[in-house]
């Protein structure tokens, strides 16, 4: 058999400006680039580009969406995955993705950051919340400074999963 | 935009005899020839042969598994979705799916299609459960009585969703 | 420790007419006579029937909601549990209830019997979908005639699981 | 129609120390001295200190269990909400409190109250983690240091919602 892909999952809000838009799309693009399926929340924001950037480098992109409707995902998701769950699918993504790279973000970033670490799954943060700054020191939890750099981690991290 | 591929569910039991192997392995065949993504819960049984028969025809095969682990997984599938929800995953199941087939079965077939109606998503049953006999008269409850003929009604019926 | 109070839970549609509204409210009754905890999906029809006879004989109503508002919920629930996850919270109905008693319903009530037979979860269905007609030869799926009857197995059944 | 009581959610790790079960169960107590009810995860830990106070100052106890065996809620619990959604169950716990109350906890806890900002619910945190520290400026966090401060703004801000 074949060894399946590795799936890294990208987490961030479903707005963001420009750096946030940058960041995400050459994560999505060194993702795809080394050979591995990008999974995300399948809206807008960070995870539009991530999958953007994934689909332009020839990349397999799964949404796992919260609501009840297709429509929802965005134009670069090749596989919506459609929970009619809401919150409870950042928990679904958590579990499907090998590691995660969570990137800028808001509360619901550092709920999905948090979720890693409960499920003992690797987190790589990049421009986003630093839990280690309040007292976390769970040994999951990874800091990145630049796309490339994060998306090396998640793939030396994945293989050791 | 490209438009996506149709998905195609195959519901049916985890364990199963010499016919619904054969059954759902020629409907995967087909499903995959036909260019649709084959969507199940990704165990054994029937959601084993149909992911064997999309494989084998070349085809991308999700499975979305009920546990937390992807080991549960059958060697055919793709992109396991790990839920670690149980049952409630058959919900994302029918949700992901334009439309179901599904084949033998027992009482979590027959929940599963009665599912898949109460979502207004057209199912066919093929050698499974006949709730039309007991006063079921969706309209989208179809019957087919070969694989070829179920996914030619799936394929159908999908453009039209 | 004082045991726990028995749940069981009531199922069928969220509108029903006047033989379910009268089926339904004797059921609750008699549940909150005998002193256990209705537990039901929260909305109208046959789930609203059988908590208003419930509340009218001091019984606890436990209401599992779809949505995402308590607003939803009928004003006999005294618990409304609010799960933001659509038909998978029907699930959580079947495993939080020791017996389940369906009531006429459509293809939602068929899912919700299958269901809880998948759960190894005793089931009685009075004037409901009789699976047993088309080859269901599962040992938890009961038949009432009357709602005394059916609260009576109720009791019985859950007193055994 | 009669006004439904409160529901206050306590959250925390399931297990603790001597300072956490005394901070827990004075909160719980309070609770059920000023009427609402309590919901919490159902294990033990936070969960069962904050339980056994309610309980023992004669409150009501929900416990939404993240398993498919009731034998995991702790002795407290009145009623049990089976979900076997594992870590998915924190959005119903999240969505079904008025308010949240969060004691110490661990990555879990973290969690549940980015979650419970991301859901717009208010979230009181008592000897735990500080995200306004890291830059978090939700008017919906708020710090407590002492049970009674923790249920008095919890109460105030059920009264809002």
């Amino acid at each position: 058999m074949k060894k399946r892909a590795i799936r890294i999952g990208v987490m961030g809000g479903s707005t963001t400006g420009n750096k946030g838009r940058r960041l995400a799309e050459a994560v999505g693009r060194r993702i795809a680039e080394k050979g591995a399926i990008l999974v995300c929340g399948g809206l807008g924001g960070i995870m539009e580009a991530a999958a953007k950037g994934a689909k332009e480098a020839g990349g397999t992109v799964v949404g796992i969406l919260p609501g009840d409707d297709e429509k929802e995902a965005n134009e670069y998701i090749d596989i919506p995955i459609i929970t009619g769950m809401g919150h409870a699918r950042n928990v679904i993504n958590v579990k499907t993705s090998h590691v995660i790279i969570a990137i800028q973000g808001e509360s619901g970033t550092i709920s999905e950051i948090a979720l890693s670490l409960k499920c003992g799954k690797p987190v790589i943060v990049l421009d986003s919340w630093r839990l280690d700054k309040i007292g976390c020191t769970d040994t999951n939890l990874h800091v990145a400074h630049t796309p490339e750099e994060a998306v090396e981690k998640a793939f030396k991290l994945a293989e050791c999963v």
